[in-house]
């Protein structure tokens, strides 16, 4: 079975990552999978919610879909004045995922929230978040290293995502929003530089997958995750 | 390391399923897994969402919390006027999980909303949720039967669902709030009675984690989902 | 003409009051007046709203209907995003009764929130939430005294409350929803043991009733609340 | 003891009824108690609610405080996104009392909303609404028969409110503001030109009351009420 | 063309203002231009928004229509639970203009919040708010000089404000409603006693208009403020 | 006095707009006016608001900044629950402008909804909105007579939008954010190619302005708007 856009199996889509897409966030990516565009933008803000130890920081996102960022046109959530539960979801896992890049004392009383806003959604937008979150908090803690008023990189390791499915029992890394569309499986992994494991989540959408199966998908994503990594130090100048 | 209540590494906490534990619903069940207390109803509504294929119906979940469900009171949803999105993930996965065992060609053009309310919360609330729930929804599946209104039983499979986690390097099942509280890896399984993974979710809490790891704790949820399925078995009289 | 569950006209149904059933709230019970549930737990904060005066404390209750605890599952309030107005008119005479029954200021800067959540509804919630209210706001008044944070009970005496209505012409104590839904004259009583009245709410369904009649149906009342204050005694021990 | 504003215990506060205060309503009054000023909009629209028989109508009401109709001036519900549940007791309160004036099948499926707005509130402005909004209500009505869109007057009989209650052990109709906040006990009472109740609402507010208190007080009520509906008649021609 | 009320081109509607008309508000006028009702309460509270310079003050305002000020009863906003678009925008405006009054050095850390809320709509509900509004503002000024509380008046000049429109090609000053809803061009003027432009807000509504056509609109709204502008003096007694 | 970055008073900033930023809607741009950069998406669908006669359409706007549009982050309208204010007023007057720019019987019934989403803002968001806005639209209509759904070309003339206001006495157009804040008038122009005037905003933000000045501030526009028109129709190729 050849994949809709001609992909090997284990192949990703083309990433780009722009940074400085906006000029006042203290990071800001403009990141690029295929057609999924996400614009990622991390804020620091003195202080700290009040569930956190005193002296140590707070990373937070916060995702959303522009209205026409899909192939039909979506109401936003002000008019329904409901935040979308898949919204709610979804910017819980990439705020998990980026708060594990970060060592939090060493941030300080500080809160970072992450900005991610697609522009254009084609599959994948959750791990698009993730990998161009993290770019956009890295940018951000090195200006606040530049600036001095933070002496200590509290960042402790890379972080990104990608997802891979299984269709027409095909195991298919990095699926686009047509492949989605007919995934029986459909796994979104989150890992840092060293290969371990941040966040995972597998769900059977039609059929359920075995233990193997699930070895192999995470398996397909962890090469994915090693080149996006690489995308990401290019950007980052390491 | 013995554990807080005395329980072997992979041994579940006394689990007991009281079904009709109200009138009304269609199927109601209050499971007890250890000191968690969730109230499950079914309700069948006729009609299904617009998004749903003609002739096909649609299962899903609320999940809520109690304002004391917790050691602290909680203020309700309403006087925030918003959806917590931690229920709101949990309802979302629920709903996903409930969903994979139906036929829902077989339930016909009807609603089943299952009601998860958690009296109190110690820990894997929403593993209980989908352990209790499927109970309630095959209850009320039973109940049009034998009513007449529909003549095909639209279950496919049981499903169940518990946790594991490593807490202090040592892995351990199904997880009481106190250990859960702790935990440095945390995961959530839902499985069929063929051991089939329908929803599997990982996270580390404070460090990352092998894939050796995380086949461990399928494998102990497996273990655990495994006699979560008999208590379901007995209740339900197969 | 014989009620539906063959009472006499003065009969209360069968009440149950289970203290603690849930473990973390300061007081709780689970009160059943024949097929009617409601969890009450009682919550102690530290800290008074600002509009009571300095040194004294405060009780309010919240009063919810699980969405299937009725014959027709109802949507829950923050799907609509709005509290029902039947709730906030309930919670509203909850509060009222159960502040009478206690002194502010022997109380001191604490507030108790009573949350009566009606597991199902045969009809009398109001006035069950409100007899369970008291039992659980006593406990939670005893909790603290056994621990010492406080000196002196401000509890003043004991409050109850009931429904009695006329149906058919026939004036009946305690209606269940069956009865509740053909009244013509609906009558919630509150009391205390001494008698006294603390709120009353009559409501004409279809015709307007005389004073003779009312003053009738509080009699009716008087007596079913001499019943329940004595299950009250038996469960706090008075 | 004399009262603040010099009158006798059982004497009404100076009640002025403007009808027609603004045009476009089918019927509309300002009502004056006093102090309290309340303008009352009776608006009819085709059709019913659906929980409503087919071929009646309904009857519902609308109670709020302009922002500055108090002593302090209070946030519009709109800001804080919550209706006051004072203002839902109250719009229920008043559309049960409307709605009892009413044969909901002469009415025919017509919905006549009554919005009674309050421009400056100094006491008993729920039963100002009752009273006030009937002549609005009657207004509608008679519009409708002259415009030949109804044949038959759907109005049952005159319906219309007073409080009273006891300040410092004196019994005293129709609390002004300042009687109110000092009150030990307060009963609203609706009732028809014939005498009957339609409602009755007593709270104590610092002690409870006997029954003999309770039933004098609807006894000066009762001679309040029938005042009013004598003022309501003047307005309507009868 | 004869106007519908047979007024000339440059006539203003009759307008009435009556100052104290409710009286709890520190300022408060009923405007009527016309068969436009406008109740403007000026309420002042200590302490001013954080985004304000300390030691000074702010003036804001809250608009809304009453729902049936017009020819159709419209919901209230808190039942749909959204302020309307277009109060959002009125209100801006009239905030925006009654601040241009004052010297908010002079008067203190203050919020005078004007609340004008609509009784009844015929046209020009936005602009008699600014005019009424104004005089409701200076009595709360000087409720303040005379108090004590303040001692330098913070009213730098008076500020009125009219609306202008063309109609079948004819330039007409003081639209009414009728009139408005046939309007080709809609321009609403806002000006302070010594002719200086505070707001200008002009719209096409059908048709674009050109600078000459625009010029002769502010012409027409200039001598219509001149006289405004007299009737608030004779209202202040300036 | 020299403008911050060198422009001549009647000096555009550099405008590029990018048509088909991205793929998914029927039309899109973006707008960039120097630092300013907006993505305006014109989305088609099918039926017309019932406030619209039949057979006719409809063109609306939405406008949101996204949280880091600005210098400092600003919280999503759905975190607070309320549309802000500033984007009710703003999407109303994108709304107005582009309506007056399109045939809407020729448009038949169908809604297009323009959706401009500020990625940054700096200064001259509204009118950019409206600029850009307006190629969304005209591109969608394109596309619609490309597939042959429509016969004849709705759009009735072009529509851009500019500011120009005074700052420290001197009358600049096109203010960028810094000038902006510091500016005593504050003007905002809309027109179409025939140099008619659709909408004309000012303000005077912390001194009145004169007739004369206005209209100088009017002229400004007017030439930077012919430039504007310029721009629009190299990308539209007309």
């Amino acid at each position: 079975m050849a994949r809709i856009d001609g992909r090997n199996n284990n192949e990703l889509r083309p990433v780009t990552i722009t940074a400085g897409f906006v000029d006042f966030a203290e990071g800001s990516v403009l990141i690029q999978c295929g057609g999924t565009k996400v614009l990622c933008c991390a804020s620091v803000e003195a202080g700290a919610p009040k569930y956190v130890p005193q002296g140590t920081g707070w990373v937070t996102a916060e995702y959303s879909m522009l209205p026409r960022a899909n192939r039909e046109r979506s109401r936003r959530d002000i008019s329904r004045l409901k935040l979308s539960s898949r919204s709610a979801e979804i910017q819980r896992l990439i705020g998990r995922s980026l708060r594990a890049a970060v060592d939090l004392a060493a941030l300080g009383e500080r809160t970072v929230t992450v900005d991610c806003d697609v522009l254009q959604g084609d599959g994948g937008t959750r791990t698009a978040s993730i990998t161009g979150g993290f770019v956009a908090l890295a940018l951000a803690c090195r200006k606040l290293l530049e600036q001095g008023t933070m002496t200590k990189d509290p960042i402790r390791h890379y972080v990104a995502a990608v997802s891979a499915g299984i269709v027409q029992d095909e195991l298919l890394l990095d699926l686009c929003y047509s492949e989605d569309s007919h995934a029986m499986v459909d796994l979104n992994c989150v890992m840092d530089d060293g290969g371990g494991l941040i966040e995972l989540q597998g769900t059977g959408e039609g059929r359920s997958f075995t233990i193997e199966e699930q070895r192999k998908l995470v398996s397909l994503c962890s090469e994915g995750i090693r080149s996006l990594i690489e995308k990401q130090k290019e950007i980052l100048g390491d």
